[in-house]
């Protein structure tokens, strides 16, 4: 790994666990992204000292200003810098000066834009290295670590705490993946916009997150490798314990060009990247929503043990799709024995199917449901089950549709606390068996509030239920990839 | 097209906007399709007059019971049939002797199960046909007329009036496509669950929707053909007026299996597929959301010319992930010539990349992005748009993080109407250069009741923000397929 891992290692620490943080270009003005990150920080109720670093005014958002970092009286652990490229040296040298604990490079305009940007750039490189200072960025959105309050990023986001470590080499996309994860009722461990990777790079912060005791999934957006054969290498030893989801994006030549000039990314092959992630037990992904779905299936489904899948479905169509999904994706519908099709004709309605998908149709009850779901994961052939359709187990039928005032408040209660026992169900059957069960449901119609709620009672469980089929396919796919690699 | 179009059409026109309707099986117990039908076509309110048939009970949900439906002293114009298969065929006969508008079979174990359900389909078509009654199904989750507030089908969902004609040969998928087009804002103009197909076929429907009014985008769910050929030229026709979306399923042997076991289809190759909807003009998607997320783009977007799309991006990261999909989706991320560029230049902060994507870079104020959107519309090598992120432009740092009470309720508005004025503005641009501009922008996060107000808006002006870069290429891409078409 790398030369002093440990004290890197000590280093990202205070980086992400910053006592004090200083921004080195906080302005009062609110287009500036100077003004964009301090506020973020304070919005953020950072719980450790906050500087504002100014040559030009007296305060900034109403706080004493210091024109320079050596100005600060006490002791500085960050210092995020957001001044024009050509000042960014002297900041540097002033930082190694003060020996601070670590520096972000907010500022864009260095190897991205080729020339004299390039030469600038090797330039804070060689002061940070003779100063022993080590560096995020430069052109990148900032470090958050919801755990600690600290929000030292641009886009005005603000994940809660949770247990993805997002490593990207696009701001924005460190914002996307935030908001997808909000949306889904999940938050961060921490976050690394890394920018150009003048000084540290992706591997860097894999090794961290790795040894992170907080962070359980880590989830990388990479344009181009700084040294990719030393990222797979770590990445490797990573996914060892933890599992790695990568969005590598540039893979095609419209995106590679695209990339040389948004990180100075040279993107590589496409195909050499897949051979790598295989090596390396990294979960590859196609898109930003997946990337964030398949994230959250690692975090308490049981591995699979092979590809043969059971699909117990609430409506025939669902079935379908699923059975073409996971066709696609590899996985097999497997032809369940004599058995287990006694065992379902048992508790059925007369006209099932008796086959796999097992379609439950319309009008099953919900206690039928869990019991073919419990059939189908017992059975001996089956490595894991896909679930189509909450809706019947949920009952929704028993709340009416017109309640209002306190009833209305009720039915909601009722709805969410429902839900939250079902899931709680299913967590427990699919633990019991020690086999993946992936639910996927259509949107739940119970109104945004009610659906929020259960987003949340989903998410304190640690799961998530997708909305459509292939999701589901696609997930139980990349667990079994993942499942390979550990065995 | 058909041998009696005429007729055909005046039937399905009766079918769907019926004066009154009575259910046959229609019963007090909560657990029976039979009570599901009938209390959903109450909770819908329809306008017109309502019977209950049913021999065993004198009363369901406090209405009076009629035995059989030849027993309803008035005309009678859409009967649904929800007894046991052995029962429907008397059914069948009472209906050709009350001489009634139209039936949907609900009933499931027919031809789909074999042996003597296959026996009983081929005996209430011979009944119907002789009797001159055309009927939906069976093996189906009945019809929906929002417009004529009819809903007449299994699950308890209610799409409102909106644009979009929905075909399904799954129950079920009608209620997710209707739940994703709600999630959307949108509704649906007439759906139809055609089940087993055994006297209607999904190109009688298709013929149907054509010369409806009110549907404005045909939306298709398909497992297998009843006759392909027909259906094709039928879609030929209509694909010429109107855009035809079009999900086939069980394309692969898994999926083709279940596909047999639930709705008695043989699927067909999927390559075969893929060259009759190319000659047909019919839009092919792979997946549910797809489907409808492809399907609102064809309400408004002027169709491209051609494939060189300008990308316009409030992320670098953004552009590559737009970049490669539209590479992936045959789309050319063309570039940009001198001129425009210099346009842009004159304009557009001195950091910006001067390339296409066209990379805003944080920190650009709203007025920029429009201003650079037109700029690349404008753009004569340019076929049309590709937009991402409206944060910046919808600017809501302005509002703040913690109002509370009246001011908290003031924001909320404001940022309602910001989002409406927003996209009137960029789909007045997309409209004066007749290229389509489609946006994704990442969920805005600005809590649920606010993004729901503002998805409304946004559906209001027939459009809509997807979420993802890929989803905005590969929507475009298909824009330009139809467009071929249409040329």
């Amino acid at each position: 790994m790398s030369a002093q891992p440990k004290q890197l290692m000590e280093q990202l620490h205070v980086l992400f666990h910053p006592a004090s943080v200083a921004v080195v270009g906080a302005s009062n003005d609110p287009s500036k992204w100077g003004f964009r990150i301090f506020s973020n920080i304070l919005s953020g109720r950072f719980q450790g000292k906050v500087y504002a670093v100014n040559t030009a005014v007296a305060e900034v958002l109403n706080m004493k200003t210091y024109p320079r970092v050596t100005d600060i009286p006490d002791k500085v652990d960050l210092v995020v810098i957001v001044v024009p490229p050509p000042a960014v040296p002297q900041v540097m040298r002033d930082c190694a000066e003060k020996k601070v604990g670590g520096v972000v490079v907010i500022t864009a305009g260095f190897a991205e834009v080729g020339g004299e940007g390039e030469r600038l750039e090797r330039e804070i490189v060689d002061i940070a290295r003779s100063g022993g200072i080590r560096f995020v960025g430069p052109n990148c959105f900032g470090i958050i670590n919801p755990h600690h309050k600290l929000y030292s990023q641009m886009p005005p986001v603000f994940p809660p705490p949770g247990p993805f470590g997002i490593i990207s080499q696009s701001g924005n996309i460190i914002g996307t993946i935030s908001r997808v994860l909000i949306q889904r009722a999940y938050g961060c461990s921490k976050c690394a916009s890394i920018g150009n990777q003048a000084d540290l790079a992706a591997e860097d912060y894999l090794e961290y997150f790795a040894q992170d005791p907080v962070t359980k999934v880590i989830l990388c957006y990479i344009e181009g490798f700084k040294d990719g054969a030393r990222f797979f290498r770590v990445a490797k030893a990573v996914s060892k314990t933890k599992p790695i989801i990568l969005l590598k994006a540039g893979h095609t030549q419209a995106g590679a060009r695209a990339a040389q000039s948004h990180t100075a990314s040279l993107a590589g092959s496409s195909a050499v990247v897949d051979a790598m992630c295989k090596q390396a037990g990294i979960v590859r992904v196609k898109s930003l929503d997946e990337l964030v779905d398949v994230g959250i299936a690692f975090l308490r489904q049981p591995l699979p043990k092979g590809p043969r899948v059971g699909v117990v479905t609430a409506g025939g169509g669902w079935g379908v799709l699923a059975a073409d999904a996971c066709a696609e994706a590899g996985l097999e519908v497997v032809t369940l024995p004599d058995e287990t099709i006694k065992e379902l004709d048992s508790f059925m309605p007369p006209w099932w199917n008796r086959g796999n998908p097992v379609d439950l149709v319309a009008g099953t009850s919900g206690d039928n449901l869990f019991r073919a779901v419990e059939t189908v994961l017992r059975c001996p052939v089956v490595d894991g089950v896909i679930m189509l359709g909450l809706m019947p187990v949920m009952n929704p039928g028993q709340f009416g549709r017109r309640s209002e005032g306190d009833e209305r408040d009720q039915v909601r209660d009722a709805m969410v606390a429902g839900a939250a026992q079902t899931i709680d169900r299913l967590v427990e059957l699919s633990d019991r068996y020690g086999k993946p069960l992936v639910i996927a449901s259509e949107p739940l119609g119970f109104g945004s509030q009610v659906n929020r709620r259960i987003a949340h009672a989903v998410a304190d469980r640690n799961t998530v239920v997708y909305e459509m089929p292939h999701q589901a396919a696609s997930v139980f796919a990349k667990l079994l990839q993942y499942s390979k690699y550990r065995q």
